[in-house]
């Protein structure tokens, strides 16, 4: 018999509770040993609750029952979890945690620390929610050298550029629309402007190539300047626009940003709606491959933390702690890098045609036309929509 | 350092001691050992070959040297490669493997052999090539109880799909290309006639539902029956055309079977094309997720089999043995399954609509029309087709 303790009991700490709890037999066979619920950590009591006989407030108890073997900090944020996770590691616990926001800022020094107090720090469910991700793209393609990581890493915006696309519908209606049905935040800043996909970005930077990236710098731009006569123009030019994380090795570092990119309709990203998450890793010897699914949610998330408790019992006399790279990465400029790109602009075929050789217009309903550029820097590519007084551009996934 | 020797030097192991000589670093610090070549069993002399010095053409050599750790069997097929795999577990070595013959036939046995001798047995490269597949689906997807397992299987088939597709080509044209480029073998009937995707079935079967299932019970279907009018018609009516293994779960087995199915082309597996693979899973907490990429190829393959070394290596104190269930699993009748289905028939609009109402027929260059049915199992399905004059029915994938 082991103890585990659940720290916060929000969505994912409940879904965690409960699927712990449903599955604690397939659980426990995979972990090799038998899994006990010693404590949630609560701020506030729910006597109510079927399971307030395991509630406790007071961190120091789960810290200082030497039972507990894992912790599983679900808390979210950077201030108490932050907090919890050290203590904890510092009392001899694996700790096991889906807070992405915490991994990307105070990863690399978790790690560290339990690598020296002997114990697991593993994180499946801070990327990708559900989608087995981080531990296939370290321990399954070890025998490759990662070359590039992008994908579809936040369900919000996904959710709300599906409904953009679907219906014609402009952003603030959709977003209201996805507030009420509680797949946005009240507070919707960290998806929709990107910043949750950002911390994503960095964590599978960190893990892929070697270098602890700050998330604080990677440029990031989200969905809020995309209009709907951007998503008419990408579907009639044979595209869908998705937020998409990319991260590409470097000699010394890597290059990272966060933007929305056109994505050809026929590609798999493309199919990826609504909620759903996917990220394309590239190695040197497997080329291109592609996980799926939810990428949040109270069951999946849960999922993937589940399984990190079992992972962390099973392997408490070698402990894991994936690799989140080394500081002193350089992060290449955004700007440099050359792709296609879509333009929308007021603007006859002539015009363009005289700015942006080669390009064929299509015309909207707004009267505006868009147009997909020759592959360019972006430095290229502001010039030239000077000239010819371009309204938007978005880099096309070529 | 710890030795490891590969039998086989074909497409997969001539692909393997490239990777593991080329990623030797990365591949040591997973292993957590100095991963070193002992052997390569050929079954004849290649003097020229930059490796000629690891070549033995005696299995025993391998056997009774104690230094090989690990033996990976990348010859294919159930004569020699099954013997080799019981010997190397006999005399206490790890076999990896990328043969979905053996495991597929052998593997409940050869696993529990492993477990009598503490040695690990993997074959992440027997299904889905180089895609992390069955680890994650295994180790990462722990708490779930896994309800269904369907993909495109194999390369061979969806390349040929894929092109009677994109170039309305009949199959025998295909395929001859496809055999002039290497992507079809010169007896193609295992892939065509959907034998090694039956073989993957059963294995993903085995893994998900805790029952080892017979590769010669599942009913399989190969692709040749396909004609250019049956792709016309799809697409026309919105979908493509797959190959797809699939299993689902059952009280006391599952239900597996092979066969082409119609899939929408905004679904996810639409967009795979070519030699590439797909599979999703269906998990209780976490939903489906889908894990895509290069499903066979030299160093795709050579991917999976080159980590499951690292594995078999790191783990030497905890072997690894997935569960590839036990006996008794009873299979359901495929014609039980109720879905969807397109038909092909020389048939008048009002014909279709006395025998399927509500069926909206498309017509295409043959004069022959298509149209998509209600869900419906097996035998419905046939009886209304005797009374309509169908020529041909598929699965659609609902």
């Amino acid at each position: 018999m082991v103890k585990y303790a659940i720290l916060g009991f929000g969505t994912v700490g409940g879904g965690l509770a409960e699927v712990m709890h449903d599955q604690r037999d397939r659980l426990s066979a995979a972990a090799g040993d038998d899994l006990q619920l010693g404590y949630i950590l609560v701020r506030r009591d729910m006597p109510d609750s079927p399971r307030a006989d395991k509630f406790v407030r007071d961190f120091s108890v789960i810290e200082n029952d030497p039972d507990v073997a894992v912790v599983a900090e679900v808390i979210g944020g950077v201030g108490p979890a932050y907090e919890y996770s050290r203590r904890a590691i510092l009392a001899g616990k694996s700790v096991v945690s889906s807070n992405k926001e915490l991994v990307a800022v105070h990863g690399m020094e978790l790690a560290a620390l339990a690598k020296e107090h002997g114990v697991s720090y593993l994180f499946e469910g801070s990327v990708g929610g559900g989608i087995p991700l981080l531990r296939p793209m370290v321990r399954c393609l070890a025998a490759n050298r990662l070359d590039e990581v992008y994908g579809i890493l936040n369900g919000t915006t996904n959710y709300i550029l599906t409904a953009m696309d679907a219906q014609g519908r402009d952003f603030a209606e959709v977003l209201a629309e996805a507030q009420s049905l509680g797949y946005a935040e009240a507070d919707p800043t960290a998806d929709v402007e990107g910043i949750d996909a950002c911390r994503k970005t960095a964590i599978l930077a960190d893990l892929a190539f070697g270098y602890n990236m700050d998330p604080a710098l990677i440029p990031t731009t989200g969905i809020t300047a995309l209009t709907p006569a951007d998503l008419e123009l990408a579907r009639t030019l044979g595209y869908t626009v998705k937020l998409l994380g990319r991260a590409m090795r470097t000699r010394d570092g890597c290059r990272a940003f966060v933007q929305p990119h056109l994505i050809p309709l026929e590609h798999t990203l493309a199919s990826i709606g609504g909620v759903m998450n996917a990220c394309t890793v590239r190695g040197s010897a497997v080329g291109d491959v592609t996980f799926c699914g939810a990428g949040a949610g109270r069951y999946p998330t849960a999922s993937a933390v589940a399984a990190d408790i079992a992972d962390a019992v099973r392997h408490r006399s070698e402990p894991m702690v994936p690799d989140l790279g080394r500081p002193g990465g350089r992060l290449a400029p955004e700007a440099e890098l050359i792709s296609p790109w879509y333009v929308r602009a007021d603007a006859q075929p002539d015009e363009v045609a005289s700015v942006f050789p080669g390009a064929r217009p299509v015309y909207g309903s707004t009267m505006e036309c868009g147009f997909i550029t020759g592959p360019m820097d972006r430095r290229t590519l502001q010039n030239r929509l000077v000239t010819l007084g371009g309204r938007a551009a978005w880099r096309v996934l070529a």
